[in-house]
């Protein structure tokens, strides 16, 4: 039945690496973030994670709140350390208060982690000497890995672009075509923009479900420079496989424009790419996207509006 | 009128993601850095900038004044909050003078800012040590950043290219062309050079403005290695738009010369890019440019004068 | 002899690097590690080796003990030249050991290599102020080295991937195909996967032994995404080398099946390389893969079992 | 008389960038290192180089010995004014000798420069404490720099390949042809190597000196893994421009066979690039390479014998 709905001269031959056992395969192909819905299992958890890959993912709060965190539990350790040794080995004053004996000691370890030196030198303790000598030596290993975290989160290729949140099933030429747009927020300047789009549906094939992928031809697939808005899109023709669908068949079939745009940026010569997956119920039908940029008062600029980027009208 | 100046043999089938509605865009497609002349609005000015492309693409001078001004502000705000609580407590001689006691603790914030440590357990004041900690670890932090960022700058691919003032129109093979030259300035060695000159314009179609991008036919798309000056010729041929304009045209017509050139930097294995756009009033009719490398005296070198990038004369 | 065994219907046309004359190449052709099986010799010791690419490719445990026996070998040489001296230089309290005074010296020089600073102009002894200097020099410098060390290390691009111990002669089609199955294994995004698969195999040719190296066309040579894992199939047709093999002849003729494995990660926008050889008697005739990937229970999800890579049963 | 030594049916359209009219150019085309024999003159030194460049091309001896130079000219600066100030203010012992107080004024100078801190909070001298600022943030800064130039320095992709030094013109089936090697010397692992070889030559035409450039056809242009040695082979067919060369014309003829050799480096994933170039007097004629690597003992292994990279004998 579902089989029907699909255009059966559209053509069907890319390997996606989703597979073509739908009952294997669980949910969306791709996961909010445009990453592979996959959980991986049977190999312990530090051979499954590349911590560097995670570190320059996270959000800066999040990585700042790391870097706090190590800061303050290095020093929670080698200050107790100190404390139990007992503060006058690096010369504190005594006050005859435990706590503040130990943020005495807390704060001489965040001295000496900090690369700040320590300058002493006690010929009695040689357990306190080399505690100092581990913490100097661990704080300026922590500073080149800082360093090479923080050097490796701003140098990341990104691509700061926004996507529409839906896609339009818009009249194009006296005829349909599906359609979305793509803006580049900041200051940035990207050129060669090339796109991909695949259809992923779950359909059904000599008695089984299958996953499907069908490469959707498109109006333009590259764009010379991607400073206003790109609209992407995909005409409806004969040979697409949206070609039968009727309006409720975008509601109730279950499957997923993944789009993969490429671009230059122009400013550090590398790649960025961008991904986007709507699925089929985020296809709005029968409708076409507003302006979003307009020449400037003064006629010697453009504007490119940001907030239209979701603004269409119904049709 | 302007639609007939324009070869109507030449072909026009480049998205070059400008628009083809003249009417909403305003100015010159590229400002005279060669970035889009487009102005983003309707979102927060935080996400609209990336400052990592900010800082990476500043002048050195400001860069660095950026640095220091960082450096003072967060020592006028360490000093300051120093200051209030008493210059004693980090064991300052007292002065009997706020303008010393002030810089006093400006100087004590220097110091501990720049990793340089500061010898100081005050059991007294815990306020004081959490501060000093505070702030060694936003020195270190700073440290890594500003790292971080000089290197981006170093390491930033830059193709050091000077590109002659105008375009010419001159004659070539019996017959005319359109002319620019480029030159490599610094001690790099840039090979496989490939330039892409595309010619965008404001015409009349079917009753309204409408922008053309048209990509221009040259003599050599690509060069082995980019020594010496590298003139760039388009022929004005039966397919060139340029092919029926006048002398005249060349002053009146809105359009821009745009350059995209792409080389390999040997030295760093990557590629470099490089931007410029003429616009047409920019082109001189019935000049050759006058050759800029001669041999050296003794016959073993070759010299390339720089400063005669712009020489031509009229013919 | 062996000669007939290989399909001469087979091309083979590459220039492998490895050479032709078999009798001149002995073993493998690459190592356990996919790295050429060859050792160089002619040139001294230090010519021959790259210690940038020596200290990238060391696991983390080696890479550390190198470092943490630098500091420690250093600090030892500047601890001895204090130590002679006399510690005193340095204001140490006497202790009248000999033992302790080292350590005392030992601890010093750690201080002072560790950016840490040192407190110290003493006018007696412009040895030991050179000496300080010197070593607060070269403790910056180590201090460069190691992060540059360490940033280059974390941002090697590395692939994470997982091959099969084992390839399979698998049935497939009516036919057979050579078969291996290869799965990501960390957390990164790989697109675009692109794999070659070569045979390389001795045999007679004109009566002498000679290298003979066979491109094998694949299923998909491709795949859009390595998400779950992904069987790369060799089908054995008439122009397969495979063809007239009997079960016997994987086991006694010296072959390998030799793979390199390109894919782009999405998360830094770089090309990441694996390699993996089989040799012919790694190749399990009649078996074929079991499924390593399922739905999860909601349904939601699919989980990849990295565990059943090698998982296969006997047909 | 030389435009008759040349084939006259090889053809030559290579856009070279050296130009074409060889009266205008001198010299070799490219100089020993593989650069463009071209001086740049015109506009000033400062903006013809870029110092990064020069910095990562410059060896290692003298890299350290301006990074040496650069700490002690910082520090005699500083240690000068110090001096003139007074070694009092820092609280160093008064000595009576002038050379004395310059050193501990010096080594003040390397303390603070060394990110060591300085722990003095003088309030008599602001001055004094301007200046240690100020040398303490430079001294930051420059950690920071030469971090970056190491790094860059470190990860600047070298091909480290060796190259025969001469080509030789060798019998190869039953015709001749021009060769020479190439040999990888260090521990990496370069794979998808690709030659370009061009013949520039000084040739006259219509009555005219002109530079002439000439794609060589090779053998093969491309090998799979670079790890044994790759003898690259021009055959000298009728549409080769040595086709009606004598012995004698390779001595007295003036020209270059230019070198380019692009590899994959297999651990960081980019792209080395090896550039060489041999004047026609460097072809031996009549010679022909010998063996350079051979099965080890043991049979297990190859090695390759770097020193007998230029080994050949007289045919």
């Amino acid at each position: 039945m579902l089989r029907q709905k699909l255009n059966p001269r559209a053509k069907s031959e890319i390997n996606s690496g989703f597979g073509a056992n739908s009952s294997n395969y669980g949910g969306r192909f791709l996961d909010s973030r445009g990453l592979p819905n996959v959980k991986k299992t049977g190999i312990g958890f530090f051979q499954r994670i590349s911590w560097y890959h995670f570190l320059l993912q996270l959000s800066s709060g999040k990585f700042f709140l790391i870097v706090i965190s190590f800061y303050l539990v290095v020093n929670m350790v080698f200050g107790s350390i100190f404390y139990l040794i007992g503060t006058q080995v690096f010369g504190a004053i005594e006050t005859y208060s435990q706590v503040l004996d130990y943020w005495e000691a807390f704060f001489f370890s965040c001295q000496v982690f900090s690369v700040g030196g320590y300058g002493l030198v006690s010929p009695e303790n040689m357990f306190v000497n080399s505690l100092c000598a581990i913490e100097a030596f661990l704080g300026l290993l922590s500073l080149a890995v800082v360093t090479g975290l923080l050097y490796g989160r701003f140098s990341r290729p990104k691509a700061y672009l926004k996507f529409s949140n839906n896609a339009l099933l818009s009249p194009y030429h006296g005829n349909k075509a599906i359609m979305f747009r793509v803006a580049p927020i900041k200051n940035t300047s990207l050129t060669n923009a090339e796109v991909i789009v695949t259809l992923g549906i779950i359909t059904e094939e000599d008695g089984k479900m299958v996953n499907k992928f069908y490469q959707l031809p498109l109006e333009y697939e590259s764009v010379g420079s991607l400073s206003l808005n790109w609209t992407v899109v995909h005409p409806v023709t004969e040979s697409s496989p949206f070609y039968v669908f009727s309006k409720e068949d975008y509601r109730n079939i279950k499957g997923e424009i993944i789009i993969v745009l490429k671009a230059f940026d122009d400013m550090f010569s590398n790649t960025v790419i961008s991904r986007k997956s709507y699925s089929l119920d985020e296809v709005v039908v029968g409708a076409k996207f507003l302006p979003m940029y307009k020449r400037a008062l003064g006629g010697e600029r453009t504007i490119l509006y940001l907030d239209k980027i979701n603004s269409y009208e119904e049709v």
